[in-house]
């Protein structure tokens, strides 16, 4: 089974709005084994809609557009679709009805532009929408089917869910897809590649796919079975041996953040944490109390830019950066040290390092940066050259950090 | 004339590709007046492509397709576009001598199926591609023309910006369209729609749209002319009268971000800041040493989330916390006065507030957040409550903060 996609309005074809549904309903669709062989944005013209409509159910088992049902004259996509399926519109009485209740029921009298979303292609069914005044459509004609959906996802998405999605379940076969994302932090891809591309290059199904991104390397497992149950025990299979190769490597598999996991890592131990940062200038800080409950375990972020600043609160000696510089492991280890002891936490942790452009020399270039960590259980120092520009040191410092912290916690090796 | 942009490939229809060659190319062909009907993501399917191929060529004055020009059997463009023009392919020796030389030159030897890059539709011109191996192509056909260009952006925008877009230029007869965004911070839509609508609809050309999002608004200002300067002076007579109508409130017209703006003013003074931030944990302090340079006016950030914090660090009485709270006017002032004074700095800046979604009460809701900033002209506070869940109060008190700066260090009123 093969679908098409039409999302409709002239606004989409402007810098101004993207098209959000479209890559919703694409990835909801592959979730129940159908394919989407085109996606097409469509301009509010009467004369391209009824093309884009009618070249689509050419193609396609399974036609859905969104947008274009509103009561303004704009709003083009009941009309075109019918023109494309040769058939006519007819306004249905009890449809009528409702909308004219819909609009008493705020106050308002009906405009009497409104009742064109009465409008039904004949033979069509009428899909109800809780939230919004345009109800949907779903015509069937020569065992292709087609859904006329509102463009707002919000009311979009529960139409699709509760009315096109069951339709489509049953027609698709019974096949769905289901894909689990695992993820890692400051590893490199090849070396993830490496050590468990043999491994998983002999599943055919899940299907595997590498991506990565700044101080970050994803797997997602896509599987493809009969039922629920089918799909997870394929999936648990493929990463349990996927876990085994890369030992307390993945830090996720259900969807959440770094920061977010070692949040939960803090909060469950009931551990304290103290922070200072110098180049990464309140990332890590603003990362972790994102999460809600952070100032249960977060007492205090310091971004001692200046030395000064170092000096004053974290109590390091001048001398010590003065021989060392600020950009150093002694220093490093002198922050962590020194924001545990004021704060008096379970835990300190630090970043120093040298985001550029600007600040780097020979002997210590743009990119490198040292994190420390000191805990009840003693000290960790890493010493680390990212590439790219002030944003990527910024973020891969801010990921190794955080990975820094969660391995200390999970009493994981360096 | 209107275009339609086909993008080809079938990792653009699943959830881990989007497709970002459309958009782009959308607001380049906005840039030179022409406007797009129809934008088609294609799976990478000879007869799906070549039906694309077909209604787009029958629809549109230009149609451009990005991708599929690979060697690989999955890359069938140059196939399908030939076979919707019912013209042939043949290989052009010059560019498989260019190629074979391409290779060469990395020290490797073709493999013989790369050849089909060398192929080229029957009356097509090549596109020479300086970044990579696939060239473009330009054919014409009833007075329509097509361009294939290659996937990957880094190929794709300089072909289009140095080949494509003369020729369309040309063709568009001259129009152009140049945007201008217009962005205001801490402020409401409906203000700004009440200061600036009765003015601004006055204008057919430039057109205005308003866009807001959390703590921003951006008034988007489109302008049509035949040429640069034309552009200019239209946009130029319709930003001076907003400017007008919003005395001191629009904070950027070239694209910068508010800490970017906030960080030149810093600059540009010479004057040194320090920061106190408790509810957005390092948002601010993130945000600024974002923009390079940052090191040379912020002085240090000290996120105090504890109260110990803020009395060791900022010098704060105890008592003062006890009687009116951490999240008051009072502390948020004795925060600001605080860290100046800790880091002898020009400004010294504070937050405190309730980001939820737990610690509110009905006196001190979720969302109720104190500003301060303490200056060598004096003090400022701001009492603000913010709706929203964590992340949008977060956001907003730190869009509030900045502009609270902004506008000290201009000199303009709260």
């Amino acid at each position: 089974m093969r679908a098409e996609i039409l999302a409709v309005g002239s606004e989409l074809l402007t810098p101004l709005r993207s098209d959000t549904n479209a890559l919703w309903l694409t990835e909801r669709l592959l979730e129940i084994g159908i394919e989407v062989g085109a996606r097409t944005t469509v301009a509010d013209d009467a004369g391209l809609l009824e093309s884009a409509f009618r070249v689509a159910l050419q193609r396609a088992d399974v036609v859905i557009a969104t947008g274009g049902l509103g009561p303004t004259e704009d709003d083009l996509t009941r009309e075109a679709a019918a023109a494309a399926l040769g058939r006519g519109l007819e306004r249905d009485a009890r449809l009528l009805l409702a909308l004219e209740a819909r609009f008493e029921s705020f106050g308002r009298v009906m405009a009497p532009v409104n009742a064109k979303q009465a409008d039904l292609i004949v033979g069509g069914r009428s899909l109800p929408n809780p939230r919004g005044s345009a109800p949907g459509m779903q015509v069937e004609q020569d065992g292709r089917l087609l859904f006329l959906l509102p463009g707002p996802p919000v009311e979009m998405q529960p139409m699709f869910r509760d009315q096109a999605r069951p339709v489509l379940l049953a027609r698709a076969g019974g096949s769905l897809l289901r894909t689990r994302v695992l993820k890692l932090a400051s590893v490199s891809e090849s070396d993830v590649e490496q050590a468990v591309a043999p491994f998983y290059k002999t599943f055919t199904n899940p299907r595997t796919t590498i991506l990565s991104a700044p101080g970050q390397v994803e797997l997602h497992l896509v599987a493809q079975g009969r039922s629920e149950s089918e799909l997870e025990e394929r999936l648990e299979q493929l990463a349990a041996g996927l876990r085994e190769r890369l030992p307390g490597r993945i830090y996720s598999e259900d969807g959440r953040e770094l920061q977010e996991v070692v949040a939960g890592l803090f909060l469950e131990r009931g551990a304290t944490l103290a922070l200072a940062e110098s180049c990464t200038g309140g990332l890590v800080s603003s990362r972790l109390t994102a999460v809600p409950g952070a100032s249960r375990f977060l007492e205090r972020a310091l971004v001692t830019y200046s030395n000064a600043s170092k000096i004053q609160h974290l109590g390091i000696a001048a001398a010590l950066i003065e021989s060392h510089g600020a950009v150093s492991a002694e220093v490093a280890s002198a922050m962590a040290a020194g924001v545990r002891r004021a704060a008096s936490t379970d835990y300190g942790a630090a970043i120093t390092g040298i985001a550029g452009p600007d600040g780097g020399s020979p002997e210590k270039p743009v990119g490198l940066v040292f994190l420390a960590l000191s805990g009840p259980t003693g000290e960790r120092v890493r010493r680390v050259q990212f590439p790219g520009d002030r944003e990527r040191v910024r973020h891969q410092s801010a990921q190794a950090l955080l990975e820094l912290m969660r391995r200390a916690l999970l009493g994981l090796s360096e």
